[in-house]
């Protein structure tokens, strides 16, 4: 399909709209960063950048986007990996991110309401600042909540609380055409039609512009005990975990994470991880509302490890000590980023008794395509981020190897019964290997459902499918 | 759309697929039950009726249809209450009792494989013999687990727990043209594409049926308390749920009643409910892992709803009495029901600090209109489930009364920021309802949805839009 340029009446029109010229960019106003996401693997320029304040300024930007043939792509803090929100078809970038109020903490039914634009790290402190606890906890803590609901982020804690769409209760939504929608909204439960606001949330921004979104809270557990569990193998930490689900206990957290990818950290941070000796470690997450609650549990899970190998048990009782570690955790990515030249990752989700098959097989990838791969992740959910490292590898070399590498993972997954991904989403970057992995059946259903909210695939055209 | 009436050729073709002949039922010897669901207010027979066993069946029997332009109706043990499995353009009912299999108790990864056809009675004692935990847990036990999964069922634990489609992982599905469909599957979380399965998941059975299912499970929580709490009305009763909430405790389950559903229940069972002295109750149910773990924070909603004006808090810690309790609760439908004629329902839901207004108007209705209403439900989830008796009324007061009491209590539930069903679905009966609670986009788009599933419209037609 083709889409118009943007002319100078376009320009002036979307200025008209705005009424302020230091949030209509062109040219050379528009920031290098408008043109990537965090990962980078994704370019282009949009031709136009607005950062709307309203509702009525995205549904009349969107309006005029739908009448004139313009693709629009909406944009958070740009932290995804995938292209999401990049311009991909030039059009407008929407910049979400001064839409950033809290709007209403509605404490007898226990949500919040707030724009898109409302940062992870901001939401975590002023829910807990009241005593409530928001538990999605991806480890970018820049991202916002309207990247955080495009993608269904997960995060450490959807072990025990699930992910974001869980904590979704409502949105409003502006659609394709301009139109603002509600749906959903601070019920707590609804079988009124179809799933729209499931769709909406993991939709990537393919189906709808969120403009404010409802969460539903929990209140916050008073007591936090976090286990750091050294093992000599990899092998043997991954395998304990299938041990710990069968054992009935339910930590918040299972992560899995190497010597390495810990030291990177450490390096990338300039500070020390509680522990650095063994190859391998588990860091588990246990909360309650009190010590007893906790305790009885942690101490089972802990003679469980040890049953199965572990070196030590080291308890994180104090908040310094969750900090360090979960902070560590946070920089993982970062940490990888720093040790090389270039990287492209893979988030491949399969049930958590795979891990270990999936892990081995990257490990064993190395060798094959003759590259570096680091993984880390969530091994109480299964899934798992590995990191495909350019290091001194030519051009050439690295497109060559990354695409080998990535076909392969994405293949082992799948015969694994896992899927493309996790919690990063399928943008730009991963559509050929969703394409693969799914029924053709589906992906028809999928086009049409996109046909269903965009007839004239205006909003943020070539991603997903 | 002209659907084809079934002739001799179908049948022999169909009597093929399936070879079996008591498997596939026409003219006489299909039953009356076949007709309507468990409300009875949606009526029609089926041309023909098969009970399958197999997906394969299940993916035949929908290719011929398609192919024939034959509709369709997925039918399960038929305790609906909108009419949901009705044929109401004749055609086939496809009747999945038969495949009721529990496939797979996978324990490492903590979730059940299970056939549509199994109750949700025979689900809970077959995890709870391996101490498990299925939390999802309406009144209905006879339903079986593929009507739960087509409505979103939510039931009385799903304040603390969620409701159905939280804890469906993965499913099978046939779709309209006979294809079989793998969605989700045993992974924790899934960021791949359109959520598909949460479309199907309270899909009525129109967008295609499921064969399979993968449900996550939780460990058995080993001790369960509830409290009946009387209070001399029901606005002081329901008044005290946003404050208990507020007070951050968590019940699993929060429901209202009166006295006089309470001795409608106790006449049906024919048992004696643990107290009936009181105009108002609140019972509320709290889980955990040991005694402390609950004590502490019952002991405080027992004293905040002694401090908002109840006058007793009895106390259930027998398996015993939580049976007598939860029994009755569960009879509720069936009692009211044997206290009337006929009879229709409502079941919106509302933000919970609205139940209250809600409740009250549904009882101003009662003059208002000159008919009977009882209503109780889930005051921790704000889904209110509300009766209309026919009692002595002719047969055309009761419609006109009918008629003038559903579109009330539906504009009350829409202006108090509710949705037309909490999780009983919209089936045929509250099509226009939804229709007129719904923006005019979002009904659109859920066509688009229905047509990319199914463009024949053949699956259970003229069904939720």
């Amino acid at each position: 399909m083709d889409y118009k340029k943007i002319d100078e009446n376009d320009i002036n029109r979307l200025n008209e709209i705005i009424n302020d010229e230091n949030r209509v960019l062109t040219g050379n106003n528009i920031n290098e960063e408008y043109s990537h996401d965090e990962l980078g693997g994704t370019e282009n320029y949009p031709e136009l950048v607005v950062r709307v304040k309203s509702t009525e300024e995205v549904s009349e930007v969107m309006s005029y986007a739908y009448k004139n043939n313009i693709p629009v792509t909406p944009r958070g803090s740009g932290t995804g990996l995938v292209g999401s929100c990049v311009a991909i078809k030039g059009g407008i970038v929407i910049d979400m991110t001064l839409m950033d109020n809290f709007l209403e903490l509605d404490e007898e039914n226990l949500n919040l309401t707030l724009e898109p634009g409302v940062l992870l790290m901001d939401i975590a402190e002023y829910v807990e600042d009241r005593g409530y606890f928001y538990p999605p906890d991806p480890g970018e803590k820049s991202a916002t909540i309207g990247g955080n609901i495009s993608t269904n982020a997960g995060g450490m804690r959807a072990v025990r609380y699930g992910v974001t769409r869980d904590f979704v209760q409502g949105l409003e939504v502006v659609l394709p055409n301009g139109e603002v929608v509600q749906l959903g909204g601070k019920v707590m439960k609804n079988s009124s039609g179809y799933a729209i606001k499931d769709l909406i949330v993991g939709g990537e921004g393919t189906l709808g512009i969120v403009t404010k979104a409802t969460l539903r809270l929990l209140p916050f557990p008073s007591h936090v005990i976090s286990l750091l569990i050294p093992f000599p193998t990899l092998e043997q930490a991954i395998g304990t975990v299938p041990k710990i689900v069968k054992s009935k206990a339910i930590p918040v957290a299972m992560e899995f994470m190497e010597r390495e990818v810990i030291m990177d950290s450490e390096e990338y941070l300039g500070k020390r991880f509680p522990d650095n000796q063994s190859d391998a470690y588990l860091l588990l997450k246990f909360d309650g509302n009190s010590v007893e609650e906790i305790e009885g549990i942690y101490e089972d899970v802990a003679e469980l490890c040890l049953a199965e190998g572990a070196i030590d048990v080291l308890i994180s009782d104090t908040d310094e000590r969750e900090e360090s570690l979960w902070d560590a955790r946070g920089a993982f990515l970062e940490g990888i980023r720093g040790s090389t030249t270039d990287m492209d990752e893979t988030d491949v989700v399969v049930p958590r008794d795979r891990v270990n098959e999936m892990v081995e097989y990257t490990y064993e990838l190395q060798d094959e395509v003759g590259v570096r791969i680091k993984t880390f992740g969530h091994a109480g959910d299964g899934n798992l981020h590995s990191y495909i490292l350019k290091d001194d590898l030519s051009e050439d070399e690295w497109e060559e190897k990354l695409e080998l590498a990535m076909g392969k993972i994405y293949e082992k997954a799948h015969e694994l019964e896992g899927q493309v991904s996790g919690e990063h989403g399928i943008g730009y970057a991963k559509r050929k290997y969703l394409k693969k992995s799914l029924d053709p059946a589906i992906i028809n259903i999928m086009r049409g459902i996109k046909h269903s909210f965009d007839p004239k695939n205006i909003l943020n055209p070539n991603k997903i499918i």
